[in-house]
């Protein structure tokens, strides 16, 4: 038995084409007001919110705002939003990306001139998130422990087209079931440019690392 | 401040007529050889191929195959042939989902004449493998607990649209971050038909009552 046949359909090239310009839009805006935006991205549950939330607690000086998409619902801009900084929710309604034109969107609600920094908390989704150009200086990619080694394989472009890799929940991996070797090989081999750093929201391991690399990233944007 | 606004493109009516035209012809073929198909569901890292390493071994006198859709890699269905089963792989190149076109392609790698049932492992996706119906008799959903207990608030519609939700990594209950009562309840607001069974593969806890779920779905189709 050989393997299954491979059925593509390209609907892509006019799609990005139109994204690419909204980008180009949302990075004059940003560049307008010295703005620097983050996109996260992630499976669902690989903990996008609570890193966030952790990530605002620890930079106490940055002014940050967060865009959180997702499908349906505001669970996570309630928690942000108890964080006392501002959020936008942007719900998709369906689709499994944020594209541009919403990041516009939402950049709109946002005052910008009040903000060093723009979080955004893409929609849960190792697939079709990584396709898309939301006019971001840096993307990230988290990994999280429970998940799995061998997700960078088996999901090679999200990790090839992200700055960095965090593997979250590091704490579970004590429990011996992730190669953390492993991971960190397979994403050198898709994107040797990847900074990776293992992080705990409950235990604060790799916190600072994180959040060292992310202050430098906003000095040199 | 209020919500960003939320920009939608509907592509999806056509799409849509086309796949359940292909998914009709699944059922065809199956119906004609007796044959009954299982579509599994779940984030990345879910432990949807561990959970069908599983079942195949509980089930040593029901004849299986599996169709391993994944974006690119063979990692999942090297797995499955370890355990002696057919497998099919359908690599989608980039789509975020099996549509029934790909997976009449791997029913033709496949002797319907030998087997008792197909098992899909779709995508790794919360979002998009709700969408297409493939030709499935049952579909089921994999929710792991160090995903989280918010799950199906944020991503109804596949708790909605399939027939059971499993609830993976059980052994993962004793960290005391998943409530399982708030999950349930949210799945059977969504889906009040909605089996839920909390499973381990590393402890086996549930397994025989999935089994026993999935032979009686068998007799039944």
């Amino acid at each position: 038995m050989g393997d299954g046949e491979i059925t593509l359909i390209d609907i892509r090239e006019s799609v990005f084409a139109e994204n690419d310009g909204q980008a180009a839009i949302v990075r004059d805006r940003l560049a307008d007001h010295g703005v620097f935006m983050l996109n996260v991205l992630a499976s669902p549950g690989a903990g996008k919110t609570t890193l966030i939330i952790e990530t605002i607690r620890r930079l106490p000086d940055v002014r940050i705002a967060v865009i959180e998409g997702d499908i349906t619902s505001q669970i996570d801009a309630e928690r942000i939003a108890a964080q006392g900084v501002p959020a936008a929710q942007v719900n998709t309604g369906g689709l499994c990306h944020l594209d541009a034109s919403m990041v516009l969107a939402a950049l709109r609600s946002l005052d910008l001139g009040a903000l060093d920094v723009v979080i955004v908390e893409n929609i849960g989704n190792l697939v079709c998130t990584a396709d898309f150009d939301i006019g971001a200086a840096v993307t990230v990619v988290l990994l999280s422990v429970p998940e799995g080694d061998d997700k960078p394989a088996k999901y090679p472009l999200i990790f090839e087209t992200s700055d960095a890799c965090l593997v979250t929940k590091a704490d579970y991996l004590a429990a011996g079931r992730f190669d953390l070797a492993r991971a960190t090989r397979d994403v050198l081999a898709i994107n040797p440019g990847s900074a990776i750093i293992p992080v705990s929201s409950e235990t604060g391991e790799g916190m600072e690392a994180w959040t060292s690399m992310l202050k430098q990233w906003m000095k040199v944007q």
